[in-house]
């Protein structure tokens, strides 16, 4: 299959990769790297991804940024600016892409541990987690003959020197057990199903 | 417990205020109706409702519109105004109004069973309700002496002329009963609850 991965060279992404391209054609994509470059917060900028890469049999997003910071300071536009890049992000890579991912093919988007697991400073990435969840649980029901899914990591292993505090006491997924779950939306006949990696 | 119901005039409102009215006192919000008035979506609107209303024991929010539509033909824009409105309206009434709550005081939000429960052409509002859902969880640990959860209601009996066809074979609850949710809410001790009532 071909295969679009947004956010190829991440913590994630990069587990991603290795674990898909050995059976897999992977086209790379990054904000700043890769075969090539999207802005996902930008509509424009993924409909130019899609007018290069042409029709694809899956594509995978495990990109997206949140806001971390105390509740008592959070302001609602930084509140909001999570739901822009993490959670819109992700939405527009569907409506946008969805005419252009051959029948039979799936998304696979990425949400977190957050979304049922909170930790402290934490609220902006429960929320965007959850919504996804509620977006790809829907989004499967309407997607005429495509299937979505996301995958759901705990904190990944390799993360932990940049993301460990805040996890304390978490058990952590190393990147090739997280991508297992990528892989088993791709090949698979799941719809509307959360891979919780934890 | 002086309360404030913002969308007291609504059908799950009207409920909410019969509830409660018999043994608090309920001070009614609505957009255009109501003791006071508020837009949700405006920061400028919810920091002038509590200048005029002062300290509270209590917050209700049954108000927050969704985009309804088929997936196939939703835009970004379209999406991120159920975002804009139902979502980033709630969580706006906690992050300003959460110093106007006496300590020991509540909010309730409302989510929805779409949340869990898709519908054709409801692809925004899971989203949106599940986001709340998320929210409530997270919020519920950063809140310093207050708590907050939300009350998931199935499609009202009293909206069923309306909604009726897009709740096909879905079990309606009146909305008094709906209500005893919000009560349980307020008068209880949960925290970080969401009430499914259906
Ligand atoms: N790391 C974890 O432990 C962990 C755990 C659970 C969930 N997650 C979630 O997994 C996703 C990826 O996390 P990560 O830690 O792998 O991130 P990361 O290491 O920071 O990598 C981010 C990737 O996304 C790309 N990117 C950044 N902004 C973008 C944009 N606006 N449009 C398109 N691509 C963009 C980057 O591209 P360039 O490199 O080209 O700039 C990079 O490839 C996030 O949604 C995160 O919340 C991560
Ligand atoms: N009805 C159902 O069956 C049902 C089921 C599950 C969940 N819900 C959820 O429950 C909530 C209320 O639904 P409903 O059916 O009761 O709605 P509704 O009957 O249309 O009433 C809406 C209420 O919200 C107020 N309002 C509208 N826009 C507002 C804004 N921007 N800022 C502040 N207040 C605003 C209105 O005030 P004015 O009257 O003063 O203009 C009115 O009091 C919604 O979030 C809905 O998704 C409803």
């Amino acid at each position: 299959m071909k295969i679009l991965v947004i956010g190829a060279s991440g913590t994630v992404g990069q587990g991603i990769v290795q674990e898909l391209e050995r059976d897999h054609q992977i086209i790379r994509v990054g904000k700043t790297r890769g075969d090539f470059q999207v802005d996902l917060t930008q509509e424009e900028s993924v409909k130019a991804l899609f007018a290069q890469t042409g029709k694809v049999d899956a594509v995978i997003s495990a990109a997206g940024g949140v806001h971390f910071g105390p509740l008592a300071e959070m302001s609602c536009e930084q509140f909001n600016r999570g739901l822009q890049d993490k959670l819109m992000g992700q939405v527009r890579l569907v409506l946008t892409g969805k005419d252009f991912v051959n029948p039979g093919g799936s998304f696979t988007l990425t949400s977190g541990i957050l979304a049922q697991q909170p930790i402290r400073t934490g609220v902006n990435a429960s929320t965007v987690n959850a919504a996804l969840e509620g977006f790809v649980l829907a989004a499967a029901t309407e997607l005429n003959g495509l299937r979505i899914n996301a995958v759901s990591p705990t904190v990944l292993t390799e993360a932990l020197p940049d993301y460990g505090p805040f996890f304390s006491g978490f058990e952590s997924a190393p990147a090739s057990r997280v991508a297992l779950a990528y892989r088993r939306s791709v090949d698979g006949v799941d719809n509307g199903k959360i891979y919780r990696v934890w």
